[in-house]
């Protein structure tokens, strides 16, 4: 039988942490130790690198994902490991996993097979605390706004538009909407609130988004967080508790060190959701890794419609930071999900219906090429792929002039990822035309429309009278200028979740806008974006255990 | 002026946890780092001790409450220190503190002046993650209990009999009492829940009695969640999640090393309410330090009518521990306010006062005499203190036969409390009678008649219809051998907060009954216990800041 992820893991002989960073050129001075493998970066470290040349960016991004698998961040991983083997110091950059989906349904975020990063464990449960820390400073906010009404309401915020949720990090569908302060008048005000998973939150997407520490308090202190009475907004400094919330995310701001199966340096540090928010790891990790290697391979959630667009889009734009290759990941069975295929019939040969998904992987080069990066094509290998679907699959980006290669990095770590290593080093010497897709001195809608046209393919977007009434609303605030980060389903180029493939005249409609103003974008919600996930009938949490060696099972 | 706390820690120069760890011959790979200045111990060092000679068993428990403070942590950190300034290898055993107070009023706990715990910033923050293990063990419960319902409801819970509460770290009390699963059917079933605070849940109780991991899944599996439509309990054992709970808390289960002020060793572990839990520091943790060093000093939360009883009746009694002498902390500031001052006036020298507040004091004596414990009264230094008062006070306790010391620990660390230390020495070796007060085999009734009229000086206890109903139900159960946890206010003796002193001549009210079943007791409510605390007008949150070095400031 197979062995599975964590049995990989388990096996590993990790190296200690010192050793790893030391590959990295971090000294063992600089390095905050959690357990013996695991360090974040210190304070003073992360500082004293802030004029070392930055290196090469590469980003790996995604088909619409299926429930065939991709494998992502198995590749990134892999890729990351291969140019390694090649001899090119490279690191990579990836997102923190929520504990939430690990109960449920998705499992783990460290990649998969011979290409993953470890402790998986740890990484999968509270790894640095980073997500607790998130989880505290807002829910720190909650209590204080609440407090403040409870205790006079000197700012006068009215109870009903108070726009910051509470959050917690697990898959909970019963505290998506809450009313709170029930019972005697002792609890507090009476009122409607509701969860946001703790990646949702906004806490967590300006983390990612902030330069460093002062510049993540400033940007606490912009975040709206209730309207007055009279309708003006109330922010986090007129609560005056932006010092607090800086000082509660202390630790939580220094990137986290860890290491490949293969002992390559690995920074894990923030993790948006890529719906609701900008779905990258945090800028500080990533300008921190392209400061210490000449290499650095990250990656951004979902597919290339939502994780590879706010990437290029807000996080590159915000943070100055110029990619220099895209990887996009495709498996078989996934363009032949895309290609109509039902789950099931997965395992038999299709190579028509792969054929046909490839329209889906092309809407995202599209895309890429579109932001004028150089790209590649990674097929992501399993070991259902019949040659009659490679060759098909060869022969399709021939016949479109798309650069591939074939990875076998689940099954052999670095080594499945040598082609593609060296297909991305001379992609990252090639022509680079980045920019972004639309201005910032752009309308709200006209944002909106390039991104659902160009990216999407939409012939156009409809927006709700709330959303207009927001977009005025916004505009007279002043708050137009910022970049728009769109909440749409994953499962689809559309804003419905069940077309899969490259639909074709549809139109986007934009239901409610909100504003990030700490994370520094406007959210555009189309169809019903859920910012607190619910557990599945069977979670994965039922099949959990730790024996009395500390020896954990059913850890995916 | 005057230093803070906060910068008298901030100018310590701490050791390496390593050298820390020495000291209490503790190997240097038997260390899980935190950072440079914290570990918890690893797994198999804290199992390769389990028979070891245990040393002697020092508690330090204090007079009610006041306003006045007492300083019993900040007496139990000088007394360790003084241990082992007289050549005595001490460890001290602490509680952690909860960030929900943190933020409101109360401010840090670990210790003050010159006797305190360091690193204090983080011991007060996010410290090794333990209590945000906690909270994500609790809620993954609820989120399981809830999804149950929800995808079919196989064991037929009935959602209005859910006895296991959600909870978070943080002084809220907009979440007492909530209604989840509002608005569409998707988002879950509509209930009533609330929010602990969590430290005063059932898996922070759960995790300070356990002996070890599997033991902590036991009780885990024992915790009971709700009742069926017919009225059975249901157990996490029926949801199956115990496994997982469990491994959520792999690393929160091992005992955090940190150092006082003077270098010394200081497991930091587990810190649950001592209303409505048991109010001491781990079982693990202090079976450790017993283990590790000859004398280990620890504290039990509020008075000795809450903390030192569920010391000396739940924790010792089903650890097996055997306590060796009682330190009792007053203060003459305290005892004034005991007498009828009030805090404005404290300034002022008021001898008749300070005697009259003695009763409460002598109630307390006689609580620790009945246990059959050697016993000492500490009076903790204050500057306001006058001659006359201490004068008076030396007679009171000469004339009633009491061991006193007058202790300078928070003005000088360890040396303000040789004679304290060396009083405690002594009375290790004395003849000791300890017993717990009640019988197990005693009617629930019994156990808290005979707490009510031992400790509380009541002349009886009244039980409300409903708690009579559950103590009929209870029995039945077979639940009625459990130790009592007494939910009571801290204030005061009685279930009044407003009295002070030594009341006479009043009954005790039990309204309510909880059975605790992975914790292993009943908790008996009485008056109005919280179990979520609010913030007050000006929370401290608001005078907290770090600046651009990372350097903290208004953390008290």
């Amino acid at each position: 039988m197979a062995k599975t992820d964590l049995e990989i893991a388990q096996e590993c002989v990790m190296e200690p942490i010192g050793k790893v960073g030391a590959k990295a050129g971090i000294p063992e001075e600089a390095l905050e130790p959690y357990g013996r493998y695991k360090a974040k970066l210190s304070f003073d470290f992360v500082k004293s690198l802030e004029n070392e040349k930055e290196g090469k960016l590469i980003l790996v991004t995604a088909i619409n994902p299926t429930k065939a698998g991709e494998g992502k961040s198995t590749t990134t991983v892999g890729l990351g490991d291969g140019l390694n083997r090649l001899g090119k110091k490279t690191m990579m950059a990836l997102r923190e996993p929520s504990l939430g989906p690990v109960f449920g349904l998705k499992g783990g975020a460290a990649g998969g097979g011979y290409a993953q990063v470890v402790p998986m464990e740890d990484i999968n449960l509270h790894f640095t605390g980073d997500m607790h820390a998130i989880t505290t400073c807002n829910n720190l906010v909650s209590a204080i706004v609440d407090n403040h009404i409870y205790q006079g309401n000197a700012l006068n915020i009215d109870p009903e538009r108070i726009t910051f949720k509470r959050c917690l990090d697990m898959n909970d569908r019963e505290l998506r909407r809450v009313d709170i302060g029930r019972g005697a008048k002792v609890n507090g005000i009476k009122r409607e609130d509701g969860f946001n998973i703790t990646v949702a939150s906004e806490i967590m997407a300006a983390l990612c988004l902030a330069e460093d520490l002062m510049d993540l308090k400033e940007r606490f202190a912009s975040m709206l967080v209730a309207y007055t009475m009279d309708g003006k907004p109330v922010y986090v400094r007129d609560l005056g508790i932006e010092g607090a919330m800086a000082m509660v995310m202390k630790d939580a701001i220094l990137p986290n060190l860890v290491q490949t199966l293969e002992h390559n340096p690995v920074l894990i540090h923030g993790g948006p959701f890529a719906n609701i928010a900008h779905g990258c790891n945090s800028v500080i990790a990533t300008k921190t890794a392209l400061r210490l290697a000449d290499y650095v391979v990250t990656e951004a959630g979902f597919g290339a419609d939502l994780g590879a667009e706010k990437f290029l889009d807000i996080k590159c734009r915000l943070a100055g930071l110029h990619p220099d290759a895209v990887v996009i990941v495709a498996t078989i069975r996934a363009l032949k999900q895309h290609g109509g295929v039902a789950f099931e019939d997965l395992k038999e040969e299709n190579v028509d219906a792969m054929r046909k998904g490839c329209e889906n992987l092309a809407k995202h080069i599209d895309t890429i090429q579109q932001f004028g990066v150089p790209y590649i094509v990674a097929i992501n290998e399993f070991a259902t792929d019949t040659e009659a679907e490679v060759d098909a699959l060869k022969a399709w980006c021939a016949e479109n002039g798309h650069p591939l290669s074939l990875s076998q990095v689940w099954a052999k770590g670095g080594e499945g990822a040598l082609d593609l290593g060296q297909k991305v080093v001379e992609l990252c010497e090639q022509e680079n035309h980045y920019a972004p897709l639309y201005d910032l001195d752009d309308s709200i809608e006209e944002k909106i429309e390039k991104i659902a046209r160009k990216v999407y393919g939409a012939k156009g977007v409809e927006f709700t009278e709330e959303a207009q009434e927001q977009i005025r609303l916004f505009t007279a605030e002043g708050w137009d200028k910022l970049p728009i980060c769109m909440a749409k389903t994953q499962m689809s180029l559309s804003d419905d979740g069940k077309v899969m493939g490259r639909p074709t005249d549809f139109t986007i409609t934009v239901r409610e806008l909100r504003p990030s103003l700490g994370a520094g974008f406007i959210v555009a919600l189309t169809g019903n974006v859920l910012t607190m996930p619910g557990l599945p009938k069977h979670p994965s949490a039922l099949d959990m255990d730790i024996d009395e060696n500390g020896r954990i099972v059913g850890l995916f």
